[in-house]
This record gives C-alpha cells, structure tokens and sequence, in this order.
C-alpha cells in the first residue's frame, strides 16, 4: 500500500510509492559532459578564471599560479553580480529588484580526474573551511540576506564543468524554501519551545530505523518524508542553527568524516551517483536562534523530476526511507 | 545587468540572467525511450491496461477493444490506490496517511507515432473533455481534496511510454503548490477585492510586452517571474476559479486552439521540445471562489535543474520573458 507522509518542517507531503518501483524501468545512460581540450579549472589555466578570492596552498606558492589544494573564484558566468546599488522597484503588481549577488566557485581539487567520491576526510574538511571563510567574508556585504552553497555532481544534476567543484551565491533575499523551513520551525518552537530538527532527531533516535551513520558531532539519516530514493540529511547533534556563526574549528573533521562516509556508500552502493548538496543555515542577520539547525541535504539524482512535482510541490519517491536506509547501512 | 522577480502569487523569486545563456552550452542529447516491442497503449493491446473508465469512440464500437480516439484506464503501476479507508496517523511528531487516490492515463490518440504537436485543434478538444469528465467523476468521492491533471512529454520530462498520454491523480491533500497559490491569491484578495491574476492579465494586455496569443475566451502569456525559458500560462480571460466546475461546453474548442498555436510555436521555434503542462485549479471542495483563477501552465524543459533550485525554491531563468514571447511570437 503506498503511504503519504507530511514533512514535519515545511508540511510538505510525499507518497512513498513502492508499487512505482515496479513499473518498466530504462537505463538512462548519462550524457557525459565533453571533455574540454582546457579545463579552465586545472592548475597551470589559472588565467582563464577571474583571480581568486580564497586559496588553501603550498607554502611559497604564488596567488593565480600552480600550487594550490583548493581554490575559490568568482563564477565567470555569474547569475548575479557583485557591482552595484540594491535597486528595489515595483512595476504594477510586480517587484523586481537588481541582480546583486555573488557567485563563487570553489574548486575543490587540483587534481581532474579526482572527485569527491576519491578524496579522503583531510582534504575534504579545507572544502567546508573554505565555505566558512567565503560565507564569513561575503556576510560582511550588508546587501546580501542569505549565502546558499550548493554543489551539483554529474550533468543529470546540472554540472556543465567536470573538475570537480561547489558552488555559493549569496543573494539580497532569503529564498523561499529556507524562508519556509524558518517559518515552519518557528511554529514548532511557538508551540513546544523546542527546535523541531533537535526533536525530528530524538525521535530518529528512539526509533532507530532512518539513521544511516552518526559520529561524535554528527547524524546522518534519511528524512521520514523523503522526496527522492536514498536522500539523506546530515545535522549537528548539538543545537546549532547558523553553519557560519556556530560551527567550531574542532567540527571540519567530523563533518569531513560523516560526509565522506555517506558519499563511499553512494559510491559502492549507487555506482557513483550524480548527486546535489545544498546547505541549509539560517539566515546572515540572525545569529542564534532556537528555532532553527543548520544541515546538509544530499540527493542522488537517480529518478526524473517530471511534470507532476514542480506543478504541486509534492513528490512521489519509489524507495521508503527505511529500506534507502537499511541498504545503505549495509554497503 | 541580471533581474530578480518576484510572482506576484506565490512569492517565489527568480533571477532573470542573460550573462548565463552566454556560458558553454552542451548539446543534451535526448535519450531516447526504448522502443517497446508491444506498446500497451495502442489499439489491439486493450487488454494490457486496466478496464477503461472513459473514451471517445466510433460508434458500433466495444470497450476495452479498438474503434476509440481516445481512452482513458488506470495507471498500472499507480503512485496511489482507489480502494481502502482513508486512515490519518500521526508518530511522534510526523503524520502519515493511507495512499489512498487515483491515477488513471489519458490515452490521447490511438495512433503510435503522432504527437499533441501534430495533432489538429478539433481532436485535440476531446483530451480537455476527457480531463473534465474524469474530475466531475473523481470529485464525488469525498476522500480526494485535489486532482492534479498533467503531461510529461519526452523522457528529460519524466516520460517513460512515448505513445502520446497525460495523466492525472486524484489526491486526499491539496498539494502545497497549490496551497501557496490559494493563500497568495486570497492575500491581494482581501487588501483589493480583485482576483490577482485578473489583475495580471489587465497589466498584462496594458504592457503587451509578454502575450504571446489570445483569442476569445483565452490568453496565453509568458509569466512576469517565469522560471525556466519560455514557460507560458494559458488563462481563461474571464474569471473562472475552477476547471471543473466553470469551463463551458463553447470553451473547449478555443481553449484547444490556443493551446495548439502554443504547441506549434514550441515545435516550430524549439524543435518539439520534451515539456510538461500542469493544470492549476481551485481544490474541489470550493466551487467559486472570487481569489482563485484556473490556469495550464506549460514548461519545455530546456534547461536542467540543479542543486540550486530544488534547494531553494528559487529559479535562475537565463531567457527573460519578453525575448521568449518576442520569438514565440515570431515563429
């Protein structure tokens, strides 16, 4: 019998259909992306992207040249720009407002053929040090509201560039769907004085059937209305509810760890899966709220999107979390 | 310089950016849907489906045989079930429901090979009758709140059959989209006493910057903060909140007139594009509603969704909406 489960958060609900699981499935072959003759993000073509923002590299090496681990650009085709007033206008019943914005591109590896799925938790933690630091810079820029990292694997989730990197922009707004969870937790807290994320992972706990992996800071599991096959949500244990402001020095590892945990169980589990990650913080003005816990949503990109859930909102996901979760455990 | 748009319904920002359409572009090619050896929806395979619950036939001829035009069956691999009690539950702090619904095909033409772009207006009048006979019928039992009525055509908009189908379900929620248009609409409601989407068509025709047809009854338009490159709402020009209950007999002809010249427009322009429409009506429990305007929106899916926009609810377009409508109207 399929099910239909409500988000707790944002009331969002989704069938949890595994008769669909059944219907005639196609291989769909990924379209793989050309290989560019020049990889413009390849050490030696520093030239070929505007000049960094942030590096971590080898001692002695020099800004714009070879000898970097990772580094962070300006998107040489931004959706936003950096230059600029914050212009708000209204044209009838329309607003609109200028396109200020930043947009960076975080190149995560020096290495081509590397992808996160090869790199060990060492490394992976100067990626999410690097996310810090840009966001703590860019939040200085009392122009933008909200920064939204984000990183897409594979075309099937929308990479036009295969070396492999993550993305931020910040934006004069809060996006809609954060806005939502915001307003959605705000009325959990209204009603229990407790953060709904602390309590969606108590209870996770208690039942044990959707956590994929947990570490000393860290959980990892499959949210009881997930919208797609083997998504996952890792959170901090401990209330937290701004990435930038709360995250602490002693935690890049073990986000690096739990993270990377997840993506060698996508990778042996899912065969290297296109994938996207979106980190979901609070709000720049906010600083500590109760309300509200930062985490990451990860989607392998295996079912198609179709007509049906952009129209409503609403998802139809072949796999219960509770099997995504007991596979994955396994792998 | 890039824009940001706000719907003017549902809140929802998008940015507009042409600086992105100038990035590499990759040629996708469309995999294509295997080939059936028997494809079940055509003429002599009847007995492949379920039981029909609806056609247009030749006269003489029998159900569930050939001599039909159109047919419409149960899904067989539905993402909801007809039959059983519709039981509520809640754990701990989720909620859950019993799968309860319908999802029946709309089986479009009998013949394999022609397609909505090839199909003349006449016939093609029948499918939004057949769509308002299987909601009149669907809506008399009280467990649906909702039913959404949409198309996924070509395999990057979700397809996974090629004879030429849409398809609907019928719903024991309204879908939060749909939600959010409802609250949004009811919002400029109660501060004007004047439908918002009224108002968006006479700003619209005041503008005439982003209509691309209309004839008597209906207007097709691309919308203000559309999200993907040439999405177009078709609307009916008088006040009407609920396809069911409000299209006229004398309406389905234009309405699948202008539908025609907009499929046509796709083909000719964007070399029939894979696309999805969604059919946006008023939950069936309100008959007339004075906030809430049907309308089809249709999206050829050109673009890719990534990370960014399901993580966000927030859309970066790369086509603005007036160059969209100059060159459909054009072609």
């Amino acid at each position: 019998m399929p099910e239909l489960r409500k988000d707790p958060v944002t009331d969002r609900w989704v069938i949890i259909s595994e008769e669909r699981g059944k219907r005639p499935v196609f291989v769909t072959e990924e379209v793989s992306i050309p290989k560019s003759i020049i990889c413009p993000l390849c050490p030696g073509n520093e030239g070929m992207t505007p000049p960094e923002v942030f590096a971590i590299r080898n001692y002695g090496s020099l800004p714009n040249s070879p000898g970097w681990n990772l580094r962070v650009v300006p998107n040489k085709f931004p959706a936003l720009r950096i230059e600029g007033e914050l212009e708000k206008e209204g044209i009838g019943i329309y607003d609109r407002m200028n396109g200020i914005g930043a947009h960076e591109v975080i190149i995560e590896t020096p290495n081509h053929e590397e992808q996160l799925f090869d790199m060990d938790p060492f490394r992976m933690k100067d990626i999410f040090i690097a996310f810090k630091e840009r966001c703590v810079d860019l939040s200085k820029d009392i122009r933008f509201k909200y920064i939204m990292v984000f990183k897409n694997y594979g075309q099937r989730a929308g990479a036009s560039i295969d070396h492999s990197h993550s993305q931020l922009i910040a934006l004069p707004i809060v996006p809609k769907n954060v806005a939502e969870e915001i307003r959605g937790s705000l009325t959990h807290y209204k009603l229990k004085e407790r953060c709904i994320f602390c309590d969606i992972i108590a209870q996770e706990k208690d039942e044990d059937t959707r956590i994929v992996t947990e570490n000393d800071k860290f959980i990892a599991l499959s949210p009881y209305a997930s919208r797609f096959p083997f998504e996952i949500w890792i959170l901090p244990k401990k209330h937290e509810s701004n990435f930038v402001a709360h995250i602490e020095s002693s935690s890049y590892m073990s986000l690096a760890e739990i993270f990377s945990v997840i993506l060698k169980k996508y990778e042996k589990g899912l065969k290297r899966p296109p994938y996207n990650f979106v980190l979901h913080t609070a709000p720049l003005a906010t600083y500590d709220i109760p309300h509200y816990h930062w985490h990451i949503e990860i989607i392998p990109r295996l079912t198609r999107l179709a007509g049906f859930e952009w129209g409503t909102g609403f998802y139809i996901n072949p796999t219960p979390p509770e099997e995504a979760t007991s596979f994955l455990k396994e792998v």
